[in-house]
């Protein structure tokens, strides 16, 4: 912002806000990082001194969530044993979080507790954040890692191959979670084959106020199904359904993993807080 | 083949065939119609009447191929309301089969009757048959489809989306049903929401002496998951599971239709012969 008095800065934070929490209305932990920038701005008695607490609380929100996934990463590692199969969904990394994680930070913190856990990372179509995401960011740290395509997950399951489901959030209100598209499918098959279905998320991702009819889910650009970069995978004009997230009912979810500690529903969300 | 005597002529036939064979082993009706093939031309006196028998047999293949596929596709079709919207998996249509296809067959036959059906096309990774071909061909014959991720199959069906799930299959043994991977994913998200699950596929596909166990399923090159055309998708070393197909147990199965009418299992598929 180019702004030189504080009512025209206040006006472009809130353009910017505006605009930030716009690109994912799912989310719920987006909006809650902008709300607290926009607050802490709020004590600022020039220019300068806004750009400085804003960027500040940034940091400190930044330095909070490698603290607060690490503590995700701690009580998620004790639900892993060792040898197990993780199935993941999306990426819920370093690189969709801060550093350490959520779900792929439970993966970290059992595995620097000495635990052999490998990966099956679903592709997550489509725009494919798995594999090109979730995989590059484990092969970094030498974590076995096996890529499949959504529809594998089922099978995969009834081969054997899946201990443990163990997804990331957008968003958490008090009957359902908030997650990438195909994130409710894989909780129905879990249910099916007894393999336990983790979500791990910050309490910054729970919405006490939210129930799953309230939450609009975005639907995306039909191009998303009909070309892959270069490569053109459908008729051009061909009919899409392409919402970008599903809820997933409480009564599919084992248990949900918090810097608090882990939850196991059904529970409302307010007693995790108490 | 540019064979002069008899006794070679069958020998490249037998190589043919062969190769014909191994390029999709879970697959039986591929392997039922070169047996047939071969069958016929024992007949011959000739190199000549070799040549016009395997032809002769094969267009009497095709032939029966569309008569078969538009008697699957009479009794497939009292299944099928008006208004019904009906998920399928990959191609089961008139490129796969021959013109009227099985799944694809199923559908035209109930539109032909007069029934308003829409096709949900699952995009079927990873080689993206239901994307390339189901909704190239059904919007040819103008009949309404929307393209979906694989994974959002369980999500459309919590919205109330689907009224059936209609595969074809690639082999039927008295306890499975071996078709494209992702197949028994649907079975499982159409039990979960109570919606039935057909398969539509000839007597031809039926292998009665196989069980699922006895069966190998293909496993194909993990570059189908690295790369999609001209596009890298993951990284070129990542280590992929990519079996071409999977198993659903006939408990998933809530009718199979086929030239000789519809079965319910639990039968035994002989029953299905008497």
């Amino acid at each position: 912002s180019g702004a030189k008095d504080i009512e025209s800065m206040i006006k472009d934070l809130k353009v910017a806000a505006k605009a930030i929490k716009s690109t994912r209305p799912t989310a719920v932990n987006l909006s809650w990082g902008v709300d607290r920038v926009l607050k802490a701005v709020s004590d600022a008695f020039d220019v300068r001194g806004i750009r400085d607490i804003a960027l500040q609380e940034a940091r400190d929100i930044a330095e909070e969530d490698i603290e607060t996934n690490k503590l995700i990463g701690k009580y998620g590692a004790k639900l892993l044993k060792d040898g197990d199969t993780v199935l993941t969904h999306c990426n819920a990394g370093r690189l969709a979080c801060v550093d350490w994680g959520t779900a792929l930070g439970v993966v970290r913190s059992a595995i620097a507790e000495g635990k052999e856990i490998k990966v099956l990372a679903c592709e997550t179509r489509p725009l494919n954040q798995g594999s090109r995401i979730t995989t590059w960011e484990l092969m970094q740290d030498k974590i076995p890692v096996t890529l499949i395509a959504d529809s594998m997950a089922g099978w995969a399951m009834r081969q054997g191959l899946v201990n443990s489901v163990l997804v990331g959030a957008d968003r958490i209100t008090q009957d359902v979670v908030f997650n990438k598209i195909g994130t409710y499918t894989h909780s129905v098959l879990a249910k099916e084959h007894e393999i336990p279905f983790y979500v791990a998320a910050p309490i910054s991702t729970f919405d006490f106020e939210g129930w799953e009819g309230s939450i609009k889910i975005e639907m995306r650009n039909p191009d998303e199904l009909r070309f892959t970069g270069c490569e053109q995978l459908a008729p051009k004009d061909v009919q899409v359904y392409n919402p970008a997230f599903d809820a997933t009912p409480m009564e599919n979810v084992t248990a949900m993993i918090t810097e608090r500690g882990v939850f196991y529903p059904p529970i409302l969300l307010d007693e995790v807080l108490v």
